[in-house]
């Protein structure tokens, strides 16, 4: 195995299993079992809320108990919002994930048990179970939603085997305009400000040192350099046009 | 403003605006803005999705254009899964609410732009912000809902500002036992079992270490001791009087 299979005790909604595949899939995820989920399977409504991620819910395993699916791993957490006083070690989504990618990359099959939408796994499920999961919400409010967290582990399964790879970055498509590009931009900028006696007496060279540090913030590429020259001499000559 | 701001663009759904509530109150959000939601707002269905989030709900405020919904903050987010050729920064989630933070700490006000369920942002609304969020998905299978978008940044933005504190620990109800008591332990169960001949002929010292070995690997607390003792002694017992 490759990656950490995700086991679903008795869920009730469809909706439900259709919103895990589609969180496992966002994540590279692909794994599903189900444990004699509540209303049957397959069941209607399961498709239209996986939205595409159809090869985890057509590959999705059943089973009978808790105990049977997760006969062939090696190690096994339970996903619980409350302290349940079992002796187990308990991990937080971003930290299990590490454990797992440790233990995958050893050759290890890794599971994580989720419980029932209303009242989660039961103590004897969570006793088959080698750590604890739980999740950094608001005491206040901690119920999370069951596709919401089996996302939060394949989110974080990811980061943990890819590093959290990005789809793009901002890497500026030109590079940063060479400096001389710059400087004469600067000097054209102020030559036209003198033209209409932008600067007061003796304060230009304090106010052209404050504006070339505002364009020097920008860490303009070449393209934007000559975008803000042309604006700057659209603005120059229409002024010299309007006065004839 | 102690914490970013939602904001929905053009939702369609009660139903992902009730989630997105839940998503956000699981991690301690709770200021939400709707720019012009397609069936009108309120509307029924949010509420039974959100499952109790209902201050989120109730405290959301309505807009006519995202320009308007922003006019108040200092640094926006704008949430994308595709490359727009726009020259902005570009963020994952963990960074860009790290970003948040510190801007928050600053006395900035932060909002996160969410566009809508199929199309996303448009670009216009896209350049508004200061900078984009995009999300470590499969590229094979990149969309996200809606509510799983804004789960991920209320996620990253409660571990970047509480340290993504979990609401219990692994930590021992019990101490771990002296090494008196363990040591006393082993000499009992070595005792017990050289009683039944356990151990072949000059094998004892290895196998005797190798199991000292095992249960030095629990780290047992002094309950656990003493429930093990008492297992061993009631297997010893048993068997006495198995043979009178």
């Amino acid at each position: 195995m490759t990656h950490p299979i995700i086991i679903l005790v008795e869920p009730q909604l469809a909706e439900n299993i259709g919103m895990v595949a589609r969180a496992m899939a966002n994540f590279g995820l692909s794994e599903l079992r189900l444990v004699s989920p509540r209303n049957g399977w397959p069941k209607k409504g399961a498709h239209s809320a996986a939205s595409g991620a159809v090869h985890v819910l057509e590959g999705a395993k059943l089973y009978d108990t808790a105990r049977e699916a997760i006969a062939d791993l090696n190690y096994v957490f339970a996903t619980t919002a409350r302290e349940r006083g079992q002796m187990k070690r308990v991990f937080g989504p971003e930290a299990a994930m590490g454990e797992a990618k440790g233990r995958i990359s050893a050759g290890q099959g890794v599971g994580i048990l989720f419980g029932r939408e209303r009242t989660g796994l039961e103590n004897d499920e969570i006793s088959l179970a080698d750590a604890i999961v739980t999740f950094p919400v608001d005491p206040k409010f901690s119920s999370l939603n069951l596709a919401q967290a089996v996302l939060l582990m394949s989110y974080e399964w990811n980061r943990a085997a890819t590093g959290g790879v990005l789809p793009f970055t901002g890497e500026m498509l030109s590079p940063p305009a060479p400096r001389e590009m710059v400087v004469s931009f600067f000097d054209y900028l102020e030559a036209e400000l003198d033209a209409v006696n932008f600067y007061p007496a003796d304060k230009k060279p304090i106010m052209a040192r404050n504006m070339r540090d505002i364009f020097h913030r920008l860490a303009m590429s070449e393209q934007e350099v000559r975008t803000l020259r042309g604006a700057i001499r659209a603005l120059a000559e229409g002024r010299r046009l309007r006065k004839p």
